[in-house]
């Protein structure tokens, strides 16, 4: 059964950036690619991808200045009212609300594979809300920053499914039950 | 060796108390009190505590609502302008600021124990940012609030030293290194 995972880095304090949008935090710590929770193992069972606005440009900035090509190869949706440039062999669609109806058509271009909530915050909180969001995965960077992007601005209830570490990180798999009771 | 350590539960998204100060979601989670990093074994290594005012009204609140009594033995400093009382049989000694020199006192008070840092966020941060908090463990609890009191608005590097499970948490000690590099 396909999932909608929400699979992200963050702080100890809840924090996916800080105000200038630096991971240079994140970067630096040490993590084992075929370890707990990796990314390789993830991206393998993932079908389609949906992302937020601010996400979408730290992308596109990022592949800029790196010269790094677009890494994704699924079909990917941007949550966005604003216009933006598609990186080339990039399959990027532009949605500017209803995050129901793109979740139906993120699960059919999933075509039985799980959803990629990449973030922002907001965009899993509005997924969660809908009732759309089946787990989160996190792996809890060694830092905090006391302010920034948050990781899940919502009251949720969750579910410890499995944690590990994963070198600095701790990792951990989470279903999301629902608003906070 | 004598540590201060700020031992604390928190939600994934870095929050002590939502913005009412409940722990209502805490309160509701399975914990197993033998498990790691329980509040027994680490209490019985305390020898004096040091709380904000949030923190100390809030068990007094706490006190005066159940009828439970004060739940400390070791001498406790509250840092605080204000003025409070002191409830029965509680060991408890009020200081304005300069956290070096109460850290001083409470290593004395101490005697070769641990000092516990109980909260709230913003005075584990004071402690950490005079390079005298050497510790922090945290219990995770499996919820989020998306905004309330923060568990520690400082920019730091901490360095995992373990992690573990305890029923609805995940666990884990940090050595705190200091200021994010």
């Amino acid at each position: 059964m396909a999932r909608t995972i929400y699979y992200t880095a963050t702080t100890l304090d809840g924090f996916l950036a800080d105000e200038e949008d630096s991971l240079a935090w994140l970067f630096k710590q040490p993590i084992d690619d075929d370890g707990p929770h990796n990314y390789n193992d993830f991206i393998k069972d993932v079908g389609a991808l949906v992302m937020g606005a601010t996400t979408y440009q730290w992308l596109l900035d990022h592949s800029n200045s790196t010269g790094e090509a677009w890494g994704y190869t699924m079909p990917t949706w941007v949550m966005t009212h604003r216009t933006f440039e598609v990186p080339e062999g990039a399959d990027v669609r532009f949605a500017a609300d209803d995050v129901v109806r793109v979740h139906a058509e993120l699960t059919e271009a999933a075509a039985g594979k799980d959803v990629w909530v990449v973030g922002g915050g907001d965009l899993a909180g509005q997924f969660a809300e809908a009732g759309l969001l089946d787990e989160m995965v996190v792996a809890i960077a060694p830092v905090t920053l006391g302010a920034g992007r948050p990781l899940l601005p919502r009251r949720l209830d969750l579910e410890l499914l499995e944690t590990d570490r994963n070198r600095a990180f701790i990792t951990a798999r989470y279903r999301v039950v629902g608003p906070l009771r």
